[in-house]
């Protein structure tokens, strides 16, 4: 059997790796990889520039392309998939350095994992110099290039995930950095008044947020660089300025083929991570979008959890077994600085906006019994729906050991608890650890009581 | 309605408080305390005896008699409850100072919330000066008095939780520290495979531990005060011995009054802790004996987070609401030094006594993703039954941010998950917090590879 990779990636390559295992000899397994890297941890880039990481770039590669292949896989770098032929069971690709070279391969099955692009807001400037994505090592070594050059002025646009995770690297770098964001507060993806606490944890590190104010231009200097980012209320001087603006998934290879692609952009797959009505194609990854099991509604969270996740499915199901990824719950976690920031499900606005009556509740406790050394704030907010009492979301901001607390209510979520039931579950209690009550109970016990009134 | 309370510590004043709350000028709450605290942390006394709680016993005080007199509650302090009459509705109690100060109660309901006592091993010298159970603010302050007069040599009897945390302790307070424990390892709640590494990072600190040496004799000095203890094999010289050797409900006053109590010896309470067979008489906490909800067994596990939970729900069953508490999982969560412990559920030997099929896996893996800085290792064991595949039983030893990662597991097992389901729940990834397959999750996967073979 053939089978053959589009992306040698958290998805592509855990397929690769996971088909090979299982059937050895029985399987050739081909990897095209656009980029020189294979396995790297993306999530790992703001991280590796706020200088958090020894070793460079090579400390994000979980698996290199040589250890790929001495594992028997026959990985391609530099190689990059220009056509689908689901018909003809065949892929084209040409080399990056030398575009004629081009090459076809014959498949038995085709796994597609060209993960995700950066979105590029439509503005002037958006191609100077200086104006960086953050989400390939390439990008990484960019902006140490551009620190190394001497920039002392950042702007940051947009104020979710890599935008919060930028402003953290910028803050450990010593660089000045502002925060542009179109929403009021910093993380969409949590309620404002939770977001909140984001915007003063980083007004306490001397990183300026600007919310509710939209990008407009990114402004030249007398050197062809970007010398300063503008919105629709001010100017701000910038050496470089970093793209915090989400990503996409890259699916037009998948469109140019006919298969199929969600309201999202993203490629449509079953619960094995087999591209809806196709036989032997399997997507997985940021260029797929998932099922929200909350809502049962079509959602896209490029994350490489998930997609690490997906290509064992995948390689399982290659290997003739029947494994299946059943949907996501929204389950993230960041920090910016001491900060921790955490949160799943649905927040309030967007439960509201799906039409559910739901009521939520904030609560303030600690980390540890109050009594013990480094015990810290924390806030929780919890949401839940009147009528069935489940829990639909959750949101965590406070110190150290706040954020993976959200993994309790994850489970909980995840097996439709409702907040009364929730109250009583057994989890950990020691000084060191929590408060007598954890503060997710507390959460679910002022949350049973809003959701009966 | 007159509702009278035995027991001002967890289960008592959290009763007594919440039916007070509710019901406020219609109820009258007299509480009978036979200690002169109420409301404190049992479980930060290691901590305090370490020197790591700043101010005292008061500091593990939640809430003093004069604030719980200020919410209303009739709270006598030092008045110990000698007997239950159910017919006649009243209890007799004297006063701990002066015993032929005699004083009957009645009451509408009776809440008893007697709590636990240390267990004393038969053992010639058991009484001596400087045998010192860890149990209450006195216990802890004798402690505090023998470090004062200058103990420089302690034995800790017993290696479970509050042995292990006395070890830690004495660690910190520079003292030389035996743990003589009559099983093989420490921590006979989880498996020897994973108490080796609490026996491993106790003698990394320097503490002397002893396995498979049960305790003969505590032998007295010249002094008459405590000078060695004496196993089956060795005599340890010691200024002060500690009692790490667990707990048993005080259920002697229902038992005198024909309540029922059952073979674990803790007062029998159906889900809304009322004593079985009783209308109005109510106990929880450490009184009480439970139900283990992986085994459908009764089980002893005298928890403040329990009694918590107990306290709450009676006080809103004394209000008339119909809370209930629907048993344990034994989730549990301890530290040694930097090292943190913690478990759920069976641990593979007793899964097999109860004659379950189980398979049990054992992986190592890092608290956050390799690369972060402070990321340290982990070892989790999870135990899951052949054919219904659901995990029953979880064990974790590690560094920073491995202890509470239990609380998954903990959700998964309360809610009845295969392992093979549990490979697929959302958790919270991020470099800072995880690698990218949580810790949980890979144990989850190896053990349904596991289960499947």
């Amino acid at each position: 059997m053939k089978v053959l990779v589009i992306g040698g990636d958290a998805t592509g390559m855990s397929a690769a790796s996971q088909v090979k295992r299982k059937l050895g000899d029985a399987v050739e397994v081909t990897v095209l990889n656009h980029q020189r890297w294979t396995s790297y941890s993306a999530c790992g880039i703001p991280y590796w520039i706020a200088g958090e990481v020894d070793g460079g770039p090579d400390a994000l590669v979980a698996r290199s392309p040589e250890k790929h292949r001495a594992n028997g896989l026959d990985v391609r770098v530099g190689v990059v998939a220009t056509a689908i032929d689901p018909d003809a069971q065949q892929v084209t690709a040409e080399s990056v350095e030398n575009r004629e070279d081009v090459e076809v391969f014959p498949y038995d099955h085709l796994v597609i994992a060209t993960g995700a692009k950066s979105v590029r807001p439509d503005v002037p400037g958006i191609d100077l110099p200086g104006v960086l994505p953050v989400h390939t090592l390439d990008d990484g070594i960019a902006a140490l290039d551009a620190f190394a050059a001497g920039a002392r002025r950042a702007v940051v646009v947009g104020g979710g995930f890599i935008g919060v995770e930028m402003a953290e690297a910028l803050c450990m770098r010593g660089l000045e950095a502002v925060v542009i964001e179109r929403a009021p507060e910093p993380m969409i993806t949590m309620d404002p008044d939770m977001g909140v606490l984001i915007h003063a944890a980083m007004e306490n590190h001397g990183v300026v947020f600007r919310g509710s104010e939209p990008l407009v231009e990114f402004v030249a200097g007398d050197d062809g660089r970007i010398a300063s980012v503008r919105t629709d209320s001010a100017e701000y001087p910038a050496d470089v300025a970093f793209l915090g603006t989400g990503f996409q998934p890259r699916s037009e290879l998948a469109t140019a083929a006919g298969l199929p692609v969600g309201e999202l952009g993203g490629i449509l797959v079953d619960e094995q991570c087999r591209v809806v009505g196709r036989d032997n194609i399997w997507a997985g990854g940021d260029c797929t979008q998932g099922v929200d099991r909350v809502t049962g509604r079509p959602t896209y969270l490029p994350l490489g959890s998930h997609a690490n996740k997906h290509g064992r499915v995948i390689g399982l199901n290659l290997a003739g077994g029947r494994a299946s990824f059943p949907g996501v719950i929204g389950t993230a976690i960041t920090k910016f600085m001491e900060v921790e920031i955490a949160r799943v499900g649905l927040r309030e606005s967007q439960a509201r906006d799906y039409g559910l009556d739901v009521a939520a509740v904030t609560i303030t406790a600690n980390t540890r019994a109050g009594y013990f050394p480094g015990s810290s704030q924390l806030k929780i907010k919890m949401i839940g729906e009147r009528g069935t009492g489940r829990v639909v979301g959750c949101q965590i901001v406070g110190g150290a050991g706040a954020g993976k607390r959200i993994d309790s209510a994850a489970v909980a979520i995840w097996n439709g608890m409702t907040a009364e039931a929730m109250i009583e579950l057994d989890l950990a209690y020691a000084p060191p650890f929590s408060p007598v009550w954890d503060p997710v109970l507390v959460a679910a016990r002022q949350l049973a009581g809003a959701l009966d009134r």
